[in-house]
Parts: C-alpha cells; sequence; structure tokens
C-alpha cells in the first residue's frame, strides 16, 4: 500500500484568515489564524439562531453535505437538515474544521507562514480550549454575539464543555455528547497505539513525508484500525460480522480470513486517503491533554458556576470509549455548579458510533432540547 | 528501535523430538515434530498426579522458574509451587511451548527440515486442537495415560476446552479460566491490528526477517501495545496511571507524555526481545480460528456429551477481552451435556490479566478443585 499525497491542487475550503493570528496555550503563535468552514441554513435578523456544531477527532465541516474528498455523504446528515434535529430550517448552523485539522483550517498539513513548506510536526501542539478559541473567532466574525447552542459528540462534546466553561454568555445551550470532562488512560493507550504506529511507519519520515509525497499510510491505517474498534461495540461486532469467512478456502495468516478483518482494513485504507498523519498526531494529543477539572485545580464544577447555559447530555449504554460513567460525572458538575441540565442515556448496542447513526429516541431528545432553548430566547 | 535477531547461540529447550511429525488441520504436515516443555513435581508410581498447564499467547513452558531469555520469574508463579493452588509437591505439572510457539516447539522461528533456512512464514497455519494434538504426544511420551488436571487461562482455556472435547478419556479435571469456546469479532479485530502492524512494517520483510537479521520491531511492539491494553481494564489503568504526566514541561506530541505511554511502549520494546513476530501471527490465527461449537456442527454441548470429566470454569468481572457472559456461555453447553461442572466469577478490576496475578479468591477455588479431583482418583 503506497498511497501519494491527496490532491494536487488543494481543495478550496470556504474559509476565513486572522491576519493577526491566534496565541496558544502552549505559548505559540499561529499567524495567520485559518479556519474553515461550513454554514447550513440562514441566520435571522436577530443573530439569535446559530448552532455551532463541533466535529469528532476524524470529522470536518462538511456536516450535511457530501464530502468533497470521498464523495459520501456528511457526517451528520442524520441529524443536521430540514425537519431534523438540528433543522436548518429554523437554525443558522456552523460548523469549522478544528484547529490542527487537515480541511482547511491552520494545521500540519497547511503551509507555514515562512514559505518553507508545510508546517508538519512544526505545527505547535493545540489544545481542545485552543480549538475552542479559534471558533470563537469566526463566530464573532461572522456578526454572532451569542450562540442559541454548541452541539458535539465524542471530541466535538470535549468543545462544548470547554465552550460553555470559557464562554459561559455567548452559549444558550450546550449539548455535550458521548464525551468526558477529561480523556481516560485508556483512552489515552489506545491513541499512543495509533501514534506509535505511525511514528514507526518509516513513510512518517520524521514528520516530513510531503516532502516527497509517500505518506505514513501504513502506519495511520493501523491507528486507524484500533480507533475503529474503539468506536464500536462487541455486540455491534458481533452482530455485523460475527465469525464470518471472506470464503478463505485455506487456513492463512497472510490474508483476510474473517470479514471483520477486510471491514477494518478498509477503514484502514479510505482513511488514508483523507486524512493528514501530523492531523491525528496533534488531535490525538489536545484530546489527551483535556482535563477541563485539572484546569480549575481539579473541581469540574467550578467550571460552571454561575453558569447561565442549558445543557444536554447524552450518552449510549454500549458506548465504552466514553462510558455512562464519565456522562454521570458531567452531571454531577453541572448539578453541583446548580446548573439547567438534563441528561439521557440512549439503550443502543452500537457503542460510541451511536451518537452518528439513526438513533430516533436520542434525536428526539436533541431535537426537543434545542426547540425549548430558541423558543426560551425567542426564536 | 532496531533490533537484532536475539542469541546467536540458540536456547537449549528441554524438549522431545517426533521423527514421524504431526498432520494438522490445514492438511500440511510438521516432521520432525518438536515439542518443547518443562515438567515441575515428581510423577508418582500410578502414573496419576500429571497436571498439565496450557499457556496462552505469549506465554512458554517456563511456568514456575526464571524464563531463560528475560531473567523475570515465571509466568504462573502465583500459581504453580509447593504449597500453592497447583502443589507441586503433590502434582507433576508439565507445561510444553504451543506448536507454532517460538521457545523450542516446531513453529515459524525453528529451522526447516529440509536445511533452507527457518520456516518463517512457510510454517503451515496451525489451529488450538493442532496444539492439543502436540501436547498429547509429549504426554504420552512422558507414559502418561490420562492427567489428573489440564488447566489454562485466556488461550491455555481454549486448549483446555480442547482436551476435555477430543480426548475426554484422558483428562480428569479441567479448569479453562478466562476463555471462551470461540473467538469473538471484536477479539479477532484487535488481533488484526496486530497482524496489520506486523505485516506493514518493512523490516519484516514478508517474513523473512531472519535472513538478514532485521527484525520487525516497530510492527510486533504496536502488536504488543494494543493487545496489552486488552489485558488490563479501564479502572485498573486509570488506578495504575491515572493521567500522570511524565514531568514533561511542555505540550508535546513527539514524546510520551503520560505514563501510561511510556509504560506501554516499555511493553513493546520488552517484548520484541522475547518472541517472534511470525509466532505471533501464527498464534494469533490459531486463536482466531478457534470456535469449539462449529466443529461440532454448531453445537458446544455436543462437544461434552458424556464427559465423565470434572470442570471448573473461572471469569473475572472485570475482563473485557473474555467477559464472564462466555464463562457462562461454556457453563451453560457443559450443562447441556449433563457434565459436571462449577462454576466461579472472581471480584477483580484487574481485567483479563487478573487470571496471572494474585487474586486469593481464585487460588483457593482452583487449589480445592484440583485437590478434589486428586482425592477422587486417589492421588
Amino acid at each position: 500500500m503506497t498511497e501519494a499525497l491527496a490532491p494536487a491542487q488543494p481543495l478550496a475550503h470556504q474559509r476565513v484568515l486572522f491576519e493577526d493570528g491566534l496565541a496558544l496555550d502552549c505559548g505559540a503563535v499561529v499567524a495567520p489564524l485559518a479556519v474553515a468552514y461550513r454554514t447550513y441554513g440562514t441566520l435571522n435578523a436577530a443573530r439569535s439562531n446559530a448552532v455551532l456544531v463541533c466535529h469528532a477527532l476524524t470529522g470536518d465541516q462538511y456536516v450535511a453535505e457530501r464530502h468533497p474528498l470521498t464523495g459520501k455523504p456528511g457526517w451528520w446528515e442524520a441529524v443536521v437538515g430540514p425537519s431534523l434535529p438540528i433543522d436548518t430550517t429554523r437554525y443558522f448552523v456552523i460548523c469549522a474544521n478544528v484547529l490542527g485539522g487537515c480541511m482547511g483550517s491552520s494545521g500540519p498539513a497547511e503551509p507555514k507562514p515562512d514559505g518553507s513548506g508545510l508546517w508538519g510536526t512544526d505545527f505547535p501542539s493545540v489544545t481542545i480550549r485552543d480549538m475552542v478559541r479559534a471558533q470563537k473567532r469566526l463566530v464573532e466574525h461572522l456578526g454572532i454575539e451569542r450562540l442559541l447552542a454548541v452541539v458535539g459528540g465524542s471530541m466535538g462534546g470535549m468543545q462544548v464543555l470547554e465552550w460553555a466553561a470559557t464562554y459561559p454568555d455567548m452559549v444558550v445551550a450546550a449539548a455535550p455528547i458521548a464525551t468526558a470532562t477529561y480523556h481516560s488512560a485508556q483512552n489515552i493507550a489506545f491513541h499512543e497505539v495509533g501514534r506509535a504506529a505511525i511514528h514507526g511507519d518509516p513513510d512518517w519520515q520524521g514528520g516530513r513525508y510531503w516532502e516527497d509525497g509517500r505518506i505514513p499510510a501504513k502506519g495511520l491505517s493501523v491507528a486507524r484500525m484500533v480507533a475503529h474498534i474503539t468506536y464500536l461495540s462487541e455486540q455491534a461486532l458481533g452482530r455485523k460480522f460475527g465469525r464470518r469467512l471472506r470464503g478463505a478456502s485455506a487456513l492463512t495468516f497472510l490474508e483476510d480470513v474473517f470479514e471483520v478483518e477486510s471491514y477494518l482494513r478498509h477503514q484502514g485504507s479510505t482513511f488514508v486517503r483523507r486524512f493528514d498523519a501530523n492531523s491525528y498526531l496533534t488531535i490525538t494529543r489536545a484530546m489527551d491533554f483535556f482535563d477541563l477539572g485539572a484546569e480549575r485545580g481539579g473541581d469540574v464544577a467550578a467550571a460552571f458556576r454561575g453558569t447561565q447555559t442549558r445543557f444536554l447530555v447524552a450518552s449510549f449504554s454500549s458506548d465504552w470509549l466514553f462510558p455512562t460513567a464519565e456522562s454521570r460525572a458531567i452531571v454531577r458538575a453541572l448539578n453541583a455548579a446548580a446548573a439547567n441540565v438534563s441528561f439521557v442515556e440512549i439503550a443502543t448496542d452500537k457503542g460510541h458510533d451511536a451518537f452518528l447513526l439513526d438513533e430516533p429516541v436520542f434525536h428526539r431528545a436533541l431535537g426537543g432540547f434545542l426547540r425549548g432553548a430558541a423558543e426560551r430566547v425567542g426564536v
């Protein structure tokens, strides 16, 4: 598997440049700051109907439209669209590629300002809070003083929590979904496996693979494979594939024998065509660093004290990457801060990925939560 | 990380050669068949006190003594020894390196009979039943007609089940621990990640790395890292490491930041010094192939019908690699076969690895079970 760098013609992402740049938690400044984004629906005259959607680790701003690289539907077309929970006939939906991403926002795959090539591993370490700061610049640029809601799952949910904690006056409603206030040791460990696979691929070339166009496809593919297992559940894998064979006639260890294997390999090989390895390193690190309580002296509730934001916390029963226990911890912290919070655990065997899938109970809860918030502010 | 092949002087493992070889499930014949083994304690005059211990994926025959390569204690010194549950003052304990292993039994790391180098990936695919067939040859060679007990955890437990199903008259008592009657789709998926990492390492060289001595250390290390996570539990990782930092002063993604990362990397780098990558491919495949029911028309109970063997099935509450539900399925099948079975689930947060660790309740259950079996046959 040798993969060339994707298009010679870079995609023309819709984006805004902030020439003054952004100061990061690590002390570095990224200047100019590029934020690539997409919007759906129409901002009302009062500028009060904006919903910011935050994407997960390997997501991007193409929420509710065909993806320009893969040609596949947007990653949340089950949730964002006309008459859907995040109703684009009613709300103005914004989604930005995260800082450190590889779909047009400032990140390792973008050119360095000094013209010496791409950022690569010279791109500074970013945090979830840095991502949120970049989004805030975009939101202000769009003339929006207050968001009706910030919504996201997984790493998107981390951003939601950080938004509500850092800019409480800008967030009417917040829906952190399938997420946690910190990344667990087990999740850090799985990320580290992926990073070790990328670092171990000689085509990674110390991060300078963009110089000769050979990308660390094998390493990145292994990283995706192991991560993908954590997005599903044992039951979902059992139901989808069980022990079904691919019709291999002989006992062999050199080829895929079980359907689950070729499925995983397919996940790996398609991923490397759309995602940048250095971005993967940067963003997994940002998730690992995330610890909302540690930023506030160990007290998560302190992050939300006095908040007027309304919260919907949602988890999925078979999610073992961000188990329900971690959502309950969010709820406890919000309760301790006397915040307005409702909580729903969705019964499903689809694992972490359920937040992206057809889950009617979740969709009704999210839709109702947003309508309530909208009515409250007269949208 | 460049690793040389281990010792220029191969270890002189205690072993027996069967010149007529062994016919495998895949149709190939391995001839001669080498079975490397260790014994502890003394075989009594009636030859009725033999306990066969079956090792797990990366274990070997050095159960209760210093390991000749690593210098570390044997892998089950908590269980096998004087006055321990598998009491070497009372029982004659045998453990053989599995077929396909890399500690002296026939496998990819051994020379090919035709003198053309090592087996490497030319070593045929083996099954758990093939491993058991090889062990049976050893047991007969030692003059033992009937084993007092066969005991093992994880892949060792698969061998225990296969022993009881294939040679019921040779097994007085069987203790399958932290295991299952088949390998789940999720477990196959994790194995496939490891294999993809090995295959993707250019130093694997299509399996012929023994020719130039450069071993696929990075790929094998990644395989070990991901497997190691599955041997623990989220709670155990959280308790052992949590989010403790290694004292890294800056936000970085190029080095280990969290203690759990350097722990995992250490697990990977020490593993490659003692284990053969092609063996890892062979043995993980054998586990994936294991499906005791499928071999008997889908009916696991049929594997045990009419058995006189006494069973102890044991599971560990936080084991998510071989969850208690899978042990309960073994018990159900044994009950349906009207077998004599007792079952214990040990409450622990140590995950799958608990079967190797200090778990007094488990040790008392296993010790009592073996004493009961011994008294039954007058040992």
